[in-house]
């Protein structure tokens, strides 16, 4: 009898996280001398729908990928025996051997806000290693973005009620339970239940009870004092099993017993009418002088459903939220891509870009600046070239040089701190879950003009790419 | 400088992929000396809307997580210095440094049509132990059967046609990825561009070229040509760069070039209006005798996508399938619960349910009996209790047994074939991609009983769960 896969990405297998195209054009490239320096830049073409800004995140993990990537022997016997290499020669898996990622990293900062067309990482390398960490990059990047910029929404609806992730059971596998609880704290959350992002991280945790709990004992006044008994100091009751009220007169009873010493923490709603059943268990409570006693709410939450009950008043301290948020259930997937935007020929830099239908974009190295007001609020961004001194605050940092990461990463907090004064410069507009408006992103004229210069040449020339001759500096 | 984190699930830290309520609830099962055997069933409520039938999948993971699942000391360490274990005795961490899973699992095989209300896993053992094993077990089999699900549609809609999985770019994170190119095997596609997926897993690859390959050469002659060298026996063109039609050309003169000696393999469309530019691109190839030369389409593809083409005859060979699927993107989330059904008290297994508004279920351990016609064809599902004699064939099987597992592991391709059979059982009405009706899934005289009995004892009595004292077998 074989033993059951785990399919946990390790070191061993990480070079095979990827796309086998990936490989085949590495190799490609390897066999057919390409080794130009080539730019790549991540960003997303359009917001989804119903997103005002993006949060970036997800910026560590991809720096660890870059740091940490090698290629096993036994990554490199899969690939040297797959029927697809069979005319790929000895040397590229020597190449493969010795692998190591050495290019140069620019990103903006985990916690900023950001928008469409805007860089959130740009890549220079050789081809070769350009493109082999497309993949990884964007798998990492998308999620983590998709997730922050969701919970942000999520933490604006609550209004400064706290909001706990709750997710990690319906996250799309065991490790993106793990990476949610990460971009969840990063958008503004204030806790995760994921025992593995409190230990690594550091994020706070937060847990109450299950109802089997409650149903594994005879009475609901048994299954919360035997609760009580060995959690005294943190003890939240899950009080609708059977029914809210009476789960809030028996939660009542053992409060008062419990007295100033050993106060009950927190009551939890997970089903019913979060709005009328959190008045009532309010009342409950207050008349028994119980209002230092939270009111948790659970229960398919999103930022739409935090907003009424926000807006109504609804007294409820913290939100736990799980599926709605870890998914992104509405918008559940951010449509991040990685595209070359420039190639070294012959010492210099030229431009690249594609004509498809609907899939242009900007060519040539590209940086973001951010131009605020004189109170602080962002007035627009201006996507320029590197380098332009058209004023406003550039985004996007070094981050890494010759595969070693340039700067001090930052803890979690620092990067949730960010991401609180990133969204708080945003223009009051944009930070309601109704938005619709788009956050202007201006383009340089020195862009467009390279655009224009760039899309002329190849729609007149029978060469898809003719070098055009730039003024941007060679990237050797 | 802090090295980054990488986030992966490893053997040592698996322990803490759950949420911190499991823990704080299994310290207070094991202070409060509570050890009764429990049963819990993983089921989903509702189908979410959309979606016909499930395809169950994740089970060999589930399995590997509760064969090997460990406390490390670095993981027991964390939870002991945790503040809301402050009052929990040693004795506790010494249960978790010898935890094992010993516990009896039934599990319908994965590949298996599944609906709503049906359990898709049935755990017995410990409390404690069931308890513990949630999350992770919730995580990944609602993952996998969304993902195996939702590709069954889109198969269905390809109607012959090969799906491959493109998806890896856009799932929520590197490890999803992997899962979900298994699923949506296990859901029918063809292939894959997971390279861990084709290693760990021997699903077929699949790969072609990037946009980058196309613009990293002066032309896209040049471009198809140096690929080709390196790939003679396995090339896909990507022809939509910078103009589809004029792409085409290219493609065939290089094909006729070619002959048919190194057939050229296909040519994708990544973009445009794929009916028309795959009629057009169709009559170019075929005009030179290219009729061997397949079209692949690619580019934001879902089952109704699919579907629209396919009715219209559009001629396209293979589709290359990303974001849609491997998110399942209008329903990224299956709202799999797991729920205590039974709790032994005092040698005699008593049923279990709650009575939270709208989020009532059938107590005790089930089986599920499916009843085809004389063709084969599915009539319906009966929900009944494990061992009933009411006909039909059971579904749920015994795949662990005191912690070890039981069954043979089937292989991929066992568990894809099981999958096709299984939707063939299908009516042919519940498999259109716009197919609404429900499936029926009965419920036996008996369970309807036991429920009605359960409900009444709760609503009836100040005790929550009173032993009802029933028919069914004691657990141990």
């Amino acid at each position: 009898m074989r033993e059951p896969k785990s399919l946990f990405i390790t070191d061993e297998n990480i070079g095979l996280v990827t796309d086998l195209y990936q490989l085949t054009m590495a190799a490609g490239y390897f066999q057919n001398n390409v080794d130009s320096t080539a730019t790549f830049e991540l960003f997303v073409r359009k917001l989804p729908e119903g997103r005002s800004f993006l949060v970036a995140a997800g910026l560590e993990q991809a720096l660890h990928y870059m740091k940490t990537l090698k290629f096993s022997d036994g990554a490199i016997d899969y690939v040297r025996r797959h029927p697809s290499f069979t005319n790929v020669k000895a040397e590229f898996f020597d190449y493969l051997r010795d692998f190591r990622f050495r290019g140069d990293v620019w990103a903006i900062p985990e916690g900023t806000v950001a928008f469409a067309e805007e860089p959130l990482l740009r890549v220079t390398a050789s081809i070769i290693e350009t493109q082999l960490v497309e993949t990884y990059l964007l798998s990492t990047i998308n999620f983590q973005t998709l997730i922050a910029s969701k919970a942000a929404r999520v933490v604006l609806a609550a209004r400064g009620r706290d909001v706990s992730d709750f997710g990690s059971r319906r996250a799309h596998g065991p490790q993106a339970g793990v990476l949610a609880a990460r971009a969840c704290y990063v958008g503004g959350c204030t806790s995760t239940s994921n025992m593995l992002a409190g230990r690594e991280l550091g994020i706070p945790l937060m847990g109450t009870m299950a109802h089997s709990w409650v149903m594994a004992f005879d009475t609901e006044e048994e299954a919360f004092h035997r609760f009580y008994e060995v959690f005294p100091k943190n003890t939240a009751l899950l009080i609708d099993t059977y029914d809210t009220i009476r789960g809030a007169h028996i939660a009542k009873r053992l409060a008062k017993r419990l007295g100033a010493t050993d106060r009950l923490r927190a009551v939890r709603l997970d089903s019913g009418d979060l709005l009328r059943l959190s008045g009532e268990v309010r009342k409950i409570l207050d008349d028994s002088g119980l209002d230092y006693v939270k009111i948790m709410a659970s229960g398919d939450l999103n930022e739409y459903r935090i907003d009424e009950l926000a807006r109504q008043d609804a007294p409820i301290d913290i939100f736990g939220v799980g599926t709605e948020m870890v998914t992104s259930k509405d918008q559940p997937a951010l449509g991040g891509i990685y595209k070359l935007v420039e190639l070294e020929k012959g010492g210099r830099a030229v431009p690249r870009m594609k004509l498809s239908e609907d899939k242009v974009f900007y060519p040539s190295r590209k940086q973001v600046y951010r131009f605020s007001d004189s109170s602080g609020v962002y007035t627009h961004d201006l996507l320029g070239l590197e380098g332009e001194t058209a004023g406003g605050v550039p985004l996007l940092e070094r981050v890494m040089e010759k595969g070693e990461i340039v700067i001090d990463l930052p803890g979690i907090n620092d990067i949730r701190d960010r991401a609180v004064g990133s969204i708080s410069g945003l223009p009051l507009r944009f930070r309601d879950v109704m938005a619709t408006e788009p956050y202007t992103v201006k383009k340089s004229e020195r862009l467009e003009e390279l655009r224009r210069r760039t899309e002329e040449g190849l729609r007149g020339s029978n060469a898809a790419n003719p070098d055009l001759g730039t003024t941007t500096a060679t990237t050797t």
